[in-house]
């Protein structure tokens, strides 16, 4: 675990998500006086609150201890912090409540689990992290445990004094509620539910969790806050366990209509949460087995909180459905909740292919049968003419549980040149291919290689012709524009970007990734026989890899973000691509002493040029992706650093984990978890799973 | 129609609703520069706008004329109105935009429909007014008709001038869009859709109204703007049909499983929508109709507002689910969205008995199996000792359409003594017999009289133990408390307000209640042949009258609001019961020479002194219910108006109804329609269905 907070030199002040596994839900708390509890389907932390502390005393002298995770109006914060708000102060009948601070708070981080420790106070919340078996053929049970739409707690308060003393756990939510029968827990009609195994424990709804203390209902009454009390006599210890759950049943998407998958395994809330609570000891020791495993990986604590935080924050975005009767593997675009965007699919194809490879082919399948177009391009020499180009797939399949009709994704539009929401045809084209030579890698599935046959034949082409349709035209990087530009220009994954990362023609980003698509097709084209389309690849990939490697300029070895452009600012993703090809083992490809030697020694040689503050390094040593803007993206941080290091053998100052980890937990305090950053403030891509590329940095053996 | 707006005295500027039958939903529009449109399951208006209007020239040319009904920051605001914002200080790219305002906008409400008129551009909005057939048996066809969940509107742009125009209706939303197939219209994955008849619309979604101008997309885009674009040619008028619709099919209840009616009688969203433009022109003209009927009644054009915005008002808060195939009607309670608040009921019966009698007796039948308890009491000078009570009634069925356990209300709460939260036992016990009597009344139902035959016996008994147990210590009020109280006191309907009307132990105005309710018992007996109940009934009655007559001061005929307690202040409700032996027919109990002739002239007294200035009127003669509380029911104004002028002969002065309509309308501008006032500003209670209780001004004639 990595402690933080008292006693050392990192703040506890910053959310972290703590969700099940495809239930598009998270219980999301840390961040002090702040929006705090359980989510769904949302790209932000749910405007509720957690009150887990304990009364000591009761009447007039009673005060209430509460860690800090619930939202409070700073004009109230002062009553309440470092000291019990005064009897004077207080609203009349109200008790006086008291939070925990930084002072006194500790918080250990770990890659399954997060614990908060402060007075007499210790709470705890359990993800477990396993390799999940595939839903369309794993047996009920195995699917129960990893499906469940469940995170487990466990809160424990002891009483070492003499005072009566009686712990609190409650949320805030919608009204609602109401008592389960069969089990010791709460429901509340919004698919959110949640149990503890504490039979003596005495559940009630209220306004407010002063409320609960002055009056008494008979089953679940009106407001929102609903919650337990248990008594800690003197000298004792009480833990409650707590199963916090959620139940989304019928329908829930539109477009298509699917439903949850865990409504397969499960029949109630009351089953859900009777389950995890059965299942908490289990899940409590898996969770601290996983925890010692990444505290025993050759890294430093920093790395180790970006791993624990970002694995944790990508299963808030997951999303397995029930297609009548079939799995939909969908990972949202965090905030923007976006369906299976596919240039975050192929950044986090590396966590997948280690943890559920049937995920990843899942959602390669649903973008080949119904998310990808065949399109004719055009040179902007000549934008009138349209010229064979081939297929592509789109940037996503919807959004917001809202299927887009086949071929289209909500996010690209036509006639925008080279801004926000034009097509990224090429680039996601090279996603697919890369997401499928990493699934290839991984599973070696020869029926995967069998039913796209004829796609991966059609994805070289389609490769070929957005260099060029005309062979003797092609340079060895995107030169046309896909029709559906409708006159305007692609752009690339790094949307929001300026033209250095942003702009897909001739960038040297992509025209890595079009290389490594050459490397990758040649493996799966040779698992399955193709040899005839070996030689072109080889070609291709040749040219991509002149054309980056002569881009650099002499005399600094700096090459230009823009192939074409000598004045255009250099970036550090133009590295980016050498991942496919070292994470696939193809040592010779990414070898000095290989055939794209030259380009690999010329990587090197720009990397090690641009990591310079005012060019690629922020003054504290943060990366900065290119060296005109200001907007960086986490994720692709990370899989720069693995390749800079694994690849490149360029050391990385461990100094920039630690910045980066602080981008994390100050500069994205509030958003969970995110991808983009301006000088180490979030300013976008909240909630945001794609940076579990830090998974490479303990896939070092492969 | 009402008029208001430009060259009349009335504001235009305040929201009304327009909803569709039994859907909790509605369309809520008119207050300017606020949350407008399409709302569901909620209690305000929804954080959304309308952007109804026409784009003037195109490019830099550019102008766009709005209705002012979409949320505005003030600081946006100076921009916008009177006068084009500037292209100086216009967003880069934006067009200028023109809001209408008072100075030239007109709104006529009428009964059903309401239209507003501003440039070139007429928008209206129709919701027809029907006896409603009962979903138990009526014919699929009829109840298709009725039920359906959709609102019409209608919305007309002339281009009188030579310039481009393109009429514009678009509203923002959630995201999750997708363009329906079959029909010009666009739904929504939160249940919401809509669809013209025009087939020259151009349907889009974008992030604003301005964005769709610059961009086009194959399908349905990111964003939450969603609408259509017509081009008016020069010389032209284009009227779009346009039909709104809320589509919400599974499960929607908790506790209890129940589904929306019309998923019964409908496919789809655009079922829904194919179905309302279908049938738009039968119900324009059934909506004029019922306007012209409004106005040819003998009222002043406030009174006849009050009844439209309250009818529309009531609507908004209607449900009718489907529970297993049996009908379930349910009127939430405003924004608090409690299920069949029974104090609520016994104040809609007038409207429910006139348009859906069936709908008033399938509450009382719910209340009868379900949310009714037995329970004892004990006289408050002696708490300790439990009485034989009765049978009562629980204030709700649950809320936010979560059922509470059967025998439980979500809102009632032990061990508060005469406070808001409290019990309603007697009260409520009250509105079960009068509601049955109005229903009765309406529909002559033996089987309903044959099924409740036991009950009703029940209810008289419960009656008179809630007076007391003791036949000997009976006073003709309530003075035992029920045991639920734990020790508290019960409140009645008036639960916000002060003692005079919060308070239900011995108070004049349930005690009224207890005297309507003897006579309501004995019409029912009679009619079942229960006349061996009559005697105890008859003995009862007088107590309640002569207990009333009696409070009166002798010297000013006020009475107190507590009747054993002379320095209570006077409050008008003490006539409110008359209401029911009134309305039911039973000239002879309200005559001042019957046999309550007594009473009848006491209270007669008792309200001209009352009011008054200082006492039970506002300085601008709104009424003010109680002497000592600044909180008035605009329902029980508006009741006991009714009473005042057809019952005790008492003119109303009509200064009132612009006093009380101003309270709609600008004192709950933005509340939809509101029942709770302080000095005329809505406090409390808004999207309220009560104040439907002006229906009793169309029943002049019974």
């Amino acid at each position: 675990m990595i402690p933080h907070g008292r006693g050392t030199d990192r703040t506890t002040n910053f959310h972290a998500h703590h969700a099940p596994v495809g239930a598009l839900a998270t219980y999301t708390c840390g961040k002090h006086h702040h929006d705090t509890g359980a989510g769904h389907e949302s790209g932000q932390a749910p405007p509720h609150g957690l009150f887990a502390g304990y009364r000591d005393g009761t009447g007039a002298d009673a005060i209430l201890n509460l860690f800090p995770f619930f939202p409070v109006k700073p004009d109230d914060l002062a009553r309440y912090i470092g000291s019990a708000e005064s009897a004077a102060t207080a609203q009349a009948g109200a008790i006086p409540r008291r939070l925990f601070d930084d002072r006194e708070l500790r918080r250990e981080v770990g890659w399954c689990s997060e614990r908060w420790l402060a007075g007499d106070a210790e709470l705890a919340i359990f993800t477990p992290l396993n390799e999940l078996p595939d839903p369309a053929c794993a047996p009920a049970a195995a699917q129960r445990d990893a499906f469940i739409p469940a995170t487990t707690l466990r809160f424990t308060v002891s009483n070492p004094g003499t005072r009566a003393r009686e712990m609190l756990f409650a949320a805030t939510y919608h009204p609602g509620w109401r008592m389960l029968n069969g089990i010791n827990g709460l429901a509340n009609r919004r698919g959110y539910g949640f149990a503890t195994d504490q039979a003596e424990a005495q559940r009630f709804t209220a306004f407010s969790p002063e409320w609960e203390y002055t009056r008494a209902h008979g089953g679940a009454a009106f407001g929102g806050v609903a919650g337990f009390r248990l008594v800690v006599p003197p000298g004792q210890t009480r833990t409650m366990t707590i199963a916090v759950g959620w139940w989304h049943e019928g329908i829930v998407t539109f477009g298509k209509r699917m439903a949850y998958w865990y409504t397969r395994l499960f029949g109630s809330i009351e089953d859900v949460l009777g389950h995890a609570l059965a299942r908490a000891d289990a899940v409590v020791a898996a969770c601290a087995a996983r925890d010692a495993e990444l505290m025993a990986a050759k890294l430093d604590d920093e790395q180790r909180f970006l791993i624990a935080h970002s694995t944790r924050g990508y299963f808030a975005s997951t999303q397995l459905l029930d297609d009548g009767g079939t799995p939909r593997w969908i990972v949202n675009e965090g905030e923007y909740l976006t369906l299976n965007t596919l240039d975050l699919t192929v950044d986090m194809a590396f966590f997948e292919a280690r943890f559920q490879p049937w995920a990843l082919r899942n959602v390669l399948d649903q973008f080949a049968a119904e998310y990808r177009y065949s399109s004719r391009v055009y040179d902007p020499a000549e934008p009138a003419r349209l010229l064979p180009g081939g297929v592509a797939f789109t940037h996503d399949m919807g959004g917001n549980n809202t299927f887009s009709p086949d071929g289209h994704s909500v996010y690209e539009t036509a006639g925008i040149d080279r801004g926000c929401f034009s097509y990224m045809s090429c680039e996601e084209l090279t996603n697919w291919i890369l997401s499928a030579g990493i699934y290839w890698r991984q599973a070696r599935d020869a029926a995967f290689l069998a039913h796209h046959a004829a796609l991966l034949v059609a994805c070289q082409s389609s490769l070929l012709n957005r260099d060029h349709p005309d062979a003797a035209k092609r340079r060895g990087y995107m030169q046309c524009e896909d029709e559906r530009c409708a006159g305007g220009g692609e752009i690339t994954t790094y949307d929001s970007l300026d033209h250095s990362l942003g702009q897909a023609r001739a960038n040297g980003y992509l025209a890595g990734k079009m290389w490594a698509c050459h490397l990758v097709l040649a493996e799966l084209f040779a698992a399955s026989g193709r040899d005839d389309l070996l030689p072109a690849g080889r070609e291709a990939a040749a040219r991509c890899a002149a054309a980056i490697t002569a881009s650099a300029d002499a005399a600094t070895g700096i090459m230009p973000s823009i192939l074409t452009d000598p004045a255009s600012a250099p970036i550090i993703p133009v590295i980016e691509a050498l991942a496919y090809p070292a994470w696939m083992g193809l040592r010779k490809a990414v070898s000095p002493a290989g055939p794209y030697g030259a380009m690999v020694t010329a990587l090197r040689r720009h990397l090690l040029a641009v990591l310079k503050p005012g060019l690629c390094l922020y003054p504290d040593g943060g990366w900065k992706l290119s060296a005109s803007a200001d907007n960086s993206w986490a994720s692709k941080i990370h899989l720069c650093q693995w390749v800079a290091e694994r690849v490149l053998d360029v050391a990385v100052d461990p100094r920039s984990h630690r910045v980066h980890a602080d981008w994390q937990r100050t500069g994205a305090a509030s958003a969970g978890v995110s991808d983009q950053f301006r000088s180490g403030v979030c300013h976008a891509s909240a909630y945001y799973p794609r940076i579990v590329t830090t998974i490479l940095w303990l896939n070092q053996g492969r």
